[in-house]
């Protein structure tokens, strides 16, 4: 690993698949699932089992930390996609499932994914969700499985001696450490911290407590939903309706549907008049969404995030046809 | 390992001490407790550090099955000594200490004994502790260290890889049984039961929830506790009524004190009135015990116990001086 | 409470719908869980909420203790039906559920049922399914729940306080017994046991570790089987054939499907060889059952338990009609 | 509760007690320890058994905020004192012991402490040991009690009830939220959040995972330590030097005593000193400790902090006697 240059970079990953995307309808997956509700694990299962390996191929976006900030729209809100035109993929890899774990519970019932652990050179962004989860997962794995679930061989390094002063704790296994020292710093040789910082640091917002809003200019909760609804055909507008009314008329409070019917209307007229529609033939709710209002302001923008949207869903129907 | 032959011994374990028996008086213990609370643990510290190791020489005392059911006095009951006349000790082997632990937590804290884990050929006797910490040593151990507290290092099996149908639980370490079938008979070479008794079966006494007295004619809960009492020389007697004096004269119900001492009293009638007498020292309760009558009938039986018990005690003086 | 008598009586309960027996097809079934894979619970929860309460007749079949010793077949298997001609129903009471749970999680996850909670006056029979379960139930409920699971609120005994030595351990709510003592005996009015027997004892087998058959005469794992079969109407033979068909044709191993098909065949030729052929429609096993041979020999009796369930199932069918 | 004005304060809480302060030497200590090693707290559970009720005097130093952040020496470092000249004690209130626990392990033992839990209008200061116990204290009680330990009678807020979100866990009692809602916002009327800051904040240091050296023109880590030294009479000299000799003589590497030997130098050339030639006494070190040097540089200030522990030692004195 050569000497870090400093330079901060915030980067996005994508895994697409090589398998090409393809849907069952509402009414396919209610019968697959009454013969077989595993079906799409026994087709994984199977596959691994075959040596029909599935695959990703690997993609980054990569933003200079520096343009970030003023990007124009924020980019650390997991529900935005990053616009291709402004941030091209770039393929680094692929991603490929190549075995069936051996034993269930030993390999997947206690494997404890936790995104705060980091190799040399990555940290997390300042994405809310990423931030509370770089301590909840934590937390979970340890009332989940126990204080020393990454002792468990699926968590464990592989073939890397772990160095550190953990020690004790229920269920822990190995040799706890045998005679070394257990506290910092001491005088036989126990592994010493680097001091190097793990990670490129973030900017604090000035108070505890206080979260004023990061303003960009294009920010927006809506226009990302309505580009992708409006780039869908007919008869993926018309599945789509269909989807969500039947989950959503089964509401049993109309304020609850009725403000739910806002936000779609907000992503597009169209969009949240059809659901409307649809709700009102199974309840009887008023036919249009559009005297809908949320007290939450917001303007449509013809951002370039709709073409670029456009080209991703065009490039899933190509794969998957 | 033979075929067995099928007969059945009751066996009682002794593990005399290489080092001899030396004792601290009260005071003595009191002055190093001030001092250093782990005086004794710091001793064998450094006796195994230092290379100086303890040993013990294991002996053993050997009553045919059918003997015990007519032995004069039940020989199942803990408090009891098996008169060395009748039954000779046999000199086995010898057990040597000669390491320290090279991590505390992982071979002390995380020791998981149990009774109930035989050898075959090997089983329990009928004696009630044994049969209850049958149960609870294993409830104890998982409630302490976890249902998988037998695959950590300190508790497995040593170099003999285990073939059972022991699965998953909280921090299951290994493979935990990788492709191998965890269900019992199966098609694919699982272990086998060997239908072979783990050990000799114990009569069963007619019906659950039932427990006849088993009478042997010289049962009873004074003879040998007194017989130790009458072996004492003077300074010893006197020791040990000071000792009892200093714990039982604080207890705060007169009660109490006056059913201990007809313990005492019945052991023998000498030791219960030198108790009775401290504790009025002290106190204001009467100076003589003999006033004191259990419900409970009971006969002296001038045993060999009292012999055997003599030679024992002057054995571990001989020993210790 | 009166006086108890002494007299010992097995007892086996019936909870018979009043609501009906109505079974789905297979085809039915799966179209209806791809729909909405919890129909029954929800069917039952709005039931209970608008007030149409499903409700059991309770009812007992008695036993004296004698007689079951020389009954003839042996009447403690949990596989058996007792023939009501011998034994008649006896109606006790009506079970009624008539309310929802308050709270998923403190009434339903936490409910922890124990077959060894006995009110006086019953205890277990020597069903070995139940007698395994009596340590069972308790060792699953402090694993998943903990060692205080009882006292939860929904396992709590109800407005009834609990007097007994029990302190300590994870959660325990309450006070802990305050300052009671919590040993026993005591000087302080704490609790004493009755010295009564909880249940009439059974008798024990003479050895441990030893379980002779208990023969009975009539003994017989397949004729209740065979009896079952015997007595459907052919439409009901097919569909059990057809379900029984789906899975058993997916095993892997046709000799797992032959050991099974001698079991059918065992209860009754006509059951095994529809079956056999069955498989053999969807896999390339033999169409016939007959040449199977179990190492377990068996004869058929021609036993009043056919004659019984035959009525048994008459019932069902006019009530479910 | 009437509107916060929005000033912030520091506030350090003192419990001077009402007692008195009085010492055991190192001998007399060692031999109550050897008689009754809870004698402390014996002492402490016969004195509220008899009405005889300890108390403490609560007083407060009070420093505005914006006067902190210019302080002569930096005030949140938890090994100094504020000097009582600067900002003198005011006197709050008193706290009393009135009575002893009714169940050990019921108000003991699972009582959870936590110093994250503050009352509206209070928060915690910059101090690292706590911010580090702000979350510390949560973990630990939730690994040695359990999830919802804040259940637990002795931990529960007294006489309030308690409306937030949390739910299920292991070992909840009471009814865990029964039918009402447990996601927010909800329509039913759950309860809603203020909005209204918890306390006031803390300004955060620019970066994430960097802690820049907050400089105050007097921080050192001896002076304090040095005057606590100097103010102390010569028996008490003595005392404290042979206290610290009985430990740090012990300690294998003499390169560690060399090391220690160098802060009490550091804080006063007579207390490095005279420990220098306790320890020679009893090993072969240099009898000196002036050789000695830390990497650390340091300047010793004649500040006010001495003459005010001076006079706290001297009120302490006074008050013992």
């Amino acid at each position: 690993m050569g000497e870090p240059s400093g330079e901060v970079f915030w980067v996005k990953y994508h895994f697409k698949t090589d398998q090409g995307v393809k849907c069952l309808t509402a009414e396919d997956a209610a019968r697959l699932a009454g013969i077989d509700l595993g079906h799409h694990q026994r087709d994984l299962l199977h596959a691994l089992d075959c040596g029909d390996y599935p695959s990703w191929t690997m993609k980054l976006q990569i933003i200079p930390a520096a343009d970030a900030a003023r990007y124009r729209f924020k980019p650390f809100d997991v529900t935005k996609v990053w616009p291709h035109r402004d941030y091209p993929l770039r393929t680094i890899g692929r991603l490929v499932l190549n075995r069936n774990p051996e034993n269930h519970f030993a390999e997947v019932e206690q494997a404890a994914f936790n995104p705060a652990h980091f190799v040399p050179g990555m940290g997390p962004s300042p994405d809310k969700m990423l931030q509370g989860r770089l301590l909840f997962y934590d937390d979970a794995q340890r009332y989940r499985l126990g204080a020393n679930y990454m002792q468990l061989p699926i968590n464990q390094p592989r073939r890397v001696p772990v160095h550190n002063y953990g020690r004790d704790g229920a269920m822990r296994s190995g040799d706890n450490g045998g005679r070394e020292k257990n506290y910092n710093p001491n005088s036989f040789g126990g592994p010493e911290q680097t001091g190097r910082p793990l990670w490129a640091p973030l900017e604090m917002p000035g108070l505890s407590g206080n979260f004023p809003p990061e303003h960009h200019r294009e920010d927006n909760d809506f226009v990302q939903a309505g580009n992708l609804y409006r780039l869908m055909n007919e008869a993926e507008k018309q599945r789509l309706i269909t989807n969500i009314c039947a989950s959503l008329s089964q509401v049993s409070s109309d304020d609850v549907i009725r403000r739910s019917l806002a936000h779609f209307q907000n992503a597009d007229p169209d969009y949240g008049d059809r659901l409307a529609r649809a709700i009102h033939d199974t309840r009887t709710l008023p036919k249009k969404a559009s005297f809908l209002t949320l007290g939450e302001s917001f303007e449509e923008t013809s951002s370039g995030a709709a073409l670029e949207a456009e080209k991703d869903l065009q490039a899933m129907r190509i794969k998957a046809n």
